[in-house]
């Protein structure tokens, strides 16, 4: 396994995690403490503009983990592939949830990997990978109807090349066949590695992740499936967390994630 | 599949529903419904007495779906069989979560299943069915580490006879497998069918469940799924819920599961 103690040279910054800070904010204060990986937001990144924002990435010689996030719809041609001019190394594809008033989760099923299928031949022709999120199984309804690394490889398997997955510890550490479906993904499908921790107790089903070590995730369990499964990219911290984190100033949130990453991931 | 239209007579009432009332006047309140079917709570029992308990529901020729909730520690001598007394037709067994302080799933897994398999022997001596309840994945760090209905099966499998399993709706129905999951199982192991909804937004990870109908689960569907494979027993309703139906009368709150019951269970 990776020695992360040395520093933070394959740690990654979602933007989410420092919410205060505007793109242009988070490139310039990541890079200012050393750290080379951040997942971009589309809202954040239309606010700096394309141009500006791959010029910038550059300059700061900043890997773009992933771009957060696109839904299975609506169709490519609306959603364009501003991940190729930043040169991300995945889209992070969360499924979709139930349609508004249906109760039909199989169908919400059939319409995420319809989705995919109509989006895939798109991205292959445009280079960018596709990286399907499991989400913890308590935001099936309203978020992501795909909601364990079994169904992702699945869907994998159904979809052919050009697509992956990306594994956030928050939502598959509970699942007993997280080892299995880690190794079953293996190299080339493991597109993206998050972190972040699971609090005792939760307060809020969206906006009260932990920072790395916080809380009862076993993240250098995980973190080894994934190395002994090949993955060799980037751990990604993404801490969504209204009440603590995004509270406190980004540049002490960067310090914090660069120990707990030299720590606890 | 059965036809619930016509009445109450396959409803049970987990009185955990029924915050409100005592033991005594949840059988009451319940018979006086129509209701034949009841979960007990161990603390509500306590309460009323094994004897007077026994003796209550018989007079109200009341079914005891089951007896919630044992952990897997501690040791049977100190837990008792007031199961048998009443007539359960299951002890609810709830896996228990992390150890405090551990981040070991793995540990906690074979706790479960050690604690189980040392219990077990006891139940069948007192020839009480143990029901594993598979809780939602947002529960394994401080409730319970078993959280599929494969997980709950590949326990039976290795415990042999005696122990069956608890399918509550609400812990479940994200689940991708959970129709082959019940198949599985089969007639013998299908110990209690519970019932509730997910609301969306769900604002609370414990007290926050809806009355059946007011959510997004297809509650027909997974009956027929139970029924499908043998499942002949009572549809209880187990509502959590700490800022809606807690804070009605409960015969107001009966009223309405018997309804919900007739029309969307």
């Amino acid at each position: 396994m990776r020695n992360f103690s040395r520093g933070p040279q394959h740690l990654a910054i979602n933007q989410a995690t420092t919410k205060g800070w505007s793109l242009e904010q988070a490139i310039e204060g990541y890079a200012r403490h050393g750290v080379r990986g951040i997942a971009v937001w589309r809202d954040k990144l239309a606010e700096l503009g394309l141009t500006r924002a791959a010029s910038m990435l550059k300059a700061h010689d900043m890997t773009v983990t992933g771009l957060c996030r696109a839904g299975v719809l609506p169709p490519p041609d609306n959603a364009g592939w501003p991940a190729a001019a930043i040169g991300a190394r995945c889209v992070i594809m969360v499924a979709g949830g139930l349609a508004p008033g249906s109760k039909d989760l199989a169908g919400a099923h059939s319409a995420a990997r319809d989705g995919l299928a109509e989006l895939l031949p798109h991205a292959r022709a445009a280079k960018i990978a596709l990286a399907i999120e499991p989400l913890h199984p308590m935001y099936a309804a309203d978020r992501a109807c795909v909601n364990t690394l079994a169904h992702a490889n699945d869907l994998c398997d159904a979809l052919g090349e050009g697509i992956g997955v990306a594994v956030d510890v928050y939502h598959t550490w509970w699942d007993p066949n997280l080892e299995r479906e880690i190794a079953r993904a293996g190299k080339r499908r493991l597109l993206a590695f998050h972190v972040c921790d699971w609090l005792v107790p939760t307060t809020d089903l969206l906006f009260d992740r932990g920072m790395p070590g916080d809380g009862v995730i076993d993240i250098p369990k995980i973190r080894g499936w994934m190395e002994a499964a090949g993955y060799d990219g980037f751990a990604e911290v993404e801490v969504f967390s209204a009440n603590n984190w995004w509270r406190r100033p980004p540049d002490e949130v960067v310090r914090i994630c660069i120990e707990r990453h030299r720590t606890v991931v």
